[in-house]
């Protein structure tokens, strides 16, 4: 009987011919990925405990990306801790201020196609995109795996998503994941692996297939994985990563729990609506609605070709008044890119504000905090109540596009009339 | 008797022909500031009590840079509530986003020489540099001159601080205020008014006077006032004021309480050591000493000519590995006139962070906090224990020149190698 991707990975990380979905075992570690707020800082402790040793330090990345910059003295303490851990333990990879981790270990190349990735943070599955087993754990199982470079899994069930058909123009990867996790509902993939597979999802960019990988969670899915093809290749190559890369895909006769079809070209901009990210409706549905700030960024649409999307719709424009548009590109490698493209001077042409990358405005713990009552449109992934500030508070999720129109108008807006030939001014 | 430039503004404030130092007098307000921080939010329940009128809406300016981006809950409820009072009260002057509020009130017009201006934050005296008489005021204070337009000053005494010759290259107006404020002492000046004059202070850019201004409440003044002339002049017809300018200038036979001469051919780069700002030391006393973090910004030091000087020293030069620089542009204007320039682009590929405008790290409450045990070299205004967080960290002022350098080596670092034409690397 055949195999999923997501049990090829296993197999190999166990050491074993075959595994099968519902099996329990142990794997050793490629990459273990941890940031400020949930690593060494609450580690350290049980770490030394049980002797203090990596297991092997080419193997553990830490990226300080929650506390950057630090808003309290609690948070600039755990950041002091987080950079003093590493240069204690003469980490070879340890990144701050280049912005969230799950973006800082993509561009760097630690994801390669096959690798198993443990991470203490929910969205470490966005390295599904190029093909790597990548999943969220706790950070008293991450002594663990520091310590022996092992732990064990339940080798999960797949789902396959399949996309087929042609997105239309204003129609991103964003969109399909909405609509997903519409269909599957925030907890309908718990303990399973999401495929995204399909014409359209081939098509896709790096900068987009990232998208699907990262809200994998928010369907409950251990982590989404994507066929790795040329596009993976590319852009490796391009991050400067030489050694060999191996692709691979789920065989013919691999079985899943479920397969779910969509047609591409039928979807329209998708928003999930307050307080569940399954709550999604066309945009249509929610046109009108008045915001207080609009946020384009995060690990889940802060990249280049996001901060393009947008500009294309910004260019020439203004924001509204009394809306305030925070920009937060992915990574410090995105912001220069963006900068060299001339995309954070049309952004600020048009009264957007371009912040620093960080996890903060996402997350609801500093750099754009929202107040109760108060709106937000986001490009980011999560939306329950007070997960950008106060619980009073209420999140729109969108694709950039979406947000960019909603800048415009105050209210969200269906980002197609701005791109369209006969755009309706 | 002759009238200083402080006694011709008051006298002018409270209708009079003429004041002495020691009158008590009651004057009218051409402009009252507030921030979100210490404004409306503070504000309001007394003034609602007393009537909840406004004197005129014309002459009072709201600035939001406090909060802004907001970094807790409390933070983004007290940016609401401001944002929403203006919009209350119909306020045709509501920043937000846009810089620190002495930074905007100079850019947007609103301080012209001869004008009284009190605002709730001590650092209202930087607008003494185009000859205004500013002062910050409390909250409560504020209430009645909201209600009112007018309340009661003691007209100061004046300390004549007089620069006479030509600075070297690598030495600024920083090293300026720092050098006079270690001879005052923090204390040295309280309730009086500084007036900075003398041939290099005549030669000085807008942006270097009004680090002497913003500075002047470091030695305890009531005010900085440099003799308005055509710099002043040119400055606001660039930024769009075209009424009348009146200059003036203290009297021949004016009173002061003091005159200290200086000579600014004389003058090192000079550095506030912890924890006071008049702990002012020759940058070659403290050379070599280990920072963690590099503030360049703020409304003391974060203009165009700061990022200029910064970006000269910085060019093709990298930031020390282990250390951060912060860079944090005076206002939104800035920022974008310093991206035209090309000078983020340079800061970035030395390694800089590039931050948007904001009082939080200056303050010591978002944007940048240190935490126990660190040391900053900043370019801001203030070094007492826990102004930029911790109070187990320790705060250093300099120029931006030194803020650079320091930056390049790692360690507090003399500004004159990188700038000289023998550079010694």
């Amino acid at each position: 009987m055949g195999m999923t991707m997501s049990e090829k990975i296993l197999a190999k990380a166990s050491g074993k011919s075959s595994v099968k979905a519902g099996e329990i075992v142990w794997v050793n570690v490629d990459i273990a990925l941890m940031h400020d707020l949930l690593g060494p800082w609450l580690v350290d402790g049980g770490f030394r405990r049980l002797g203090g040793k990596l297991f092997d330090k080419d193997k553990v990345v830490v990226v300080s990306d929650h506390c950057t910059p630090p808003a309290t003295v609690q948070q600039a303490d755990i950041l002091k801790f987080t950079r003093d851990w590493a240069r204690n333990h003469d980490l070879p990879y340890y990144y701050e201020f280049e912005g969230p981790c799950h973006q800082v270990i993509v561009e760097h190349g630690h994801v390669r196609p096959g690798r198993l990735i443990l991470g203490t943070d929910s969205h470490t599955c966005m390295a599904g995109a190029l093909g790597a087993f990548a999943t969220g754990i706790g950070s008293t199982e991450m002594i663990g795996v520091l310590l022996t470079g092992e732990t064990w899994l339940k080798v999960p069930e797949t789902i396959k998503v399949v996309w087929d058909g042609k997105l239309k123009e204003g129609v991103y990867a964003k969109d399909i994941v909405l609509k997903t996790i519409k269909e599957l509902g925030h907890a309908g993939a718990t303990y399973q692996t999401i495929e995204f597979s399909g014409s359209a999802i081939k098509e896709l960019s790096m900068d987009e297939r990232l998208v699907l990988s990262n809200m994998a969670v928010e369907a409950g899915a251990k982590t989404g994985l994507i066929e790795p093809d040329e596009t993976v290749v590319e852009y490796l190559r391009s991050k400067g990563v030489q050694d060999e890369i191996e692709l691979f895909a789920s065989d013919e006769d691999a079985v899943y729990s479920h397969v779910l079809h969509f047609d591409a070209s039928e979807l329209e901009p998708q928003v999930a609506c307050p307080h569940e990210v399954d709550n999604v409706h066309p945009v249509s549905d929610v046109e009108g609605k008045a915001v207080d700030q609009v946020y384009l960024g995060s690990c889940t649409n802060g990249r280049i070709g996001d901060l393009r999307i947008a500009a294309e719709i910004l260019k020439g424009r203004k924001i509204a008044k009394h809306v305030r548009c925070l920009v937060v590109p992915a990574s410090q490698h995105v912001w220069m890119q963006a900068n060299k493209e001339g995309i954070l001077t049309t952004l600020t042409e048009a009264g957007c504000i371009v912040n620093m990358p960080s996890c903060g405005a996402c997350g609801g713990f500093t750099s754009g905090v929202i107040g109760a009552g108060e709106v937000v449109m986001s490009s980011s992934n999560r939306n329950f109540r007070g997960r950008m500030g106060s619980s009073d508070g209420e999140v729109y999720l969108g694709s950039p596009a979406t947000v960019a129109a909603t800048a415009i108008e105050g209210k969200i807006a269906d980002p197609r009339k701005y791109l369209s030939k006969e755009v309706m001014l």
